[in-house]
């Protein structure tokens, strides 16, 4: 069975699911990412400029919603974060890299949230 | 702590990490989402032509490795499915929806690979 164990924690300004916007994208919010210190060696070799998945775990989703009545579809076909593994792929831009740290713009996850991981995004789609 | 409990897996032509494609985009590899039956809810409104997001959960993946040392670069500067948590981020398109499975084109990774979610991908980055 797959475990998912976070490498570090996202410092965002969203306290709440609330205060969060709907997609990173509708504005260049800054965040940092936290590498837990056994993972530092796995951030060598990120630029600022990188555009990357941060890839995080929603541990304050629903997640038994499958599907929203009213508007007659299913969390498969959206990106909300209330879906059965709530794992969000939020493309955000690196803006600088410290030995534990990265800091990017684009956030939309809650101030606090577990970071699974990060990756180059594919930009030829 | 989270935890990531397969919604399905994915059939694809690969039987092994070797034969795999570097990337989905290379070429368009065809595959299905076998959605197991508890989420089929959830994929009422995907639809030939979307562009997803595939999560996956790479199972033969080598989650010590964090960094490549020949190439002085780490894991998460890099898309390898070798790293601390192999969540795979695969863009696919739609190509049909059944009731518990979902055509796409695009994949590359293997056969049998654990599903943990699709989801709308983002095209405006």
């Amino acid at each position: 069975m797959p475990t998912c164990d976070p490498v570090g924690w996202i410092e965002t300004p969203f306290a709440s699911v609330g205060d969060a916007p709907r997609q990173g994208f509708d504005a260049a919010y800054r965040g940092t990412l936290h590498i837990d210190a056994a993972y530092s060696a796995a951030v060598d070799g990120l630029q600022a400029g990188f555009l990357v998945d941060v890839i995080w775990y929603g541990d304050q989703a629903d997640r038994t919603l499958l599907r929203h009545d009213d508007r007659d579809v299913g969390v498969f076909a959206l990106r909300t974060i209330d879906r059965p593994n709530p794992v969000g792929v939020t493309p955000c831009v690196v803006t600088d890299v410290g030995q534990t740290t990265v800091e990017v713009e684009g956030v939309d996850m809650v101030d606090g949230t577990p970071l699974l991981d990060l990756k180059p995004a594919l930009t030829n789609r």
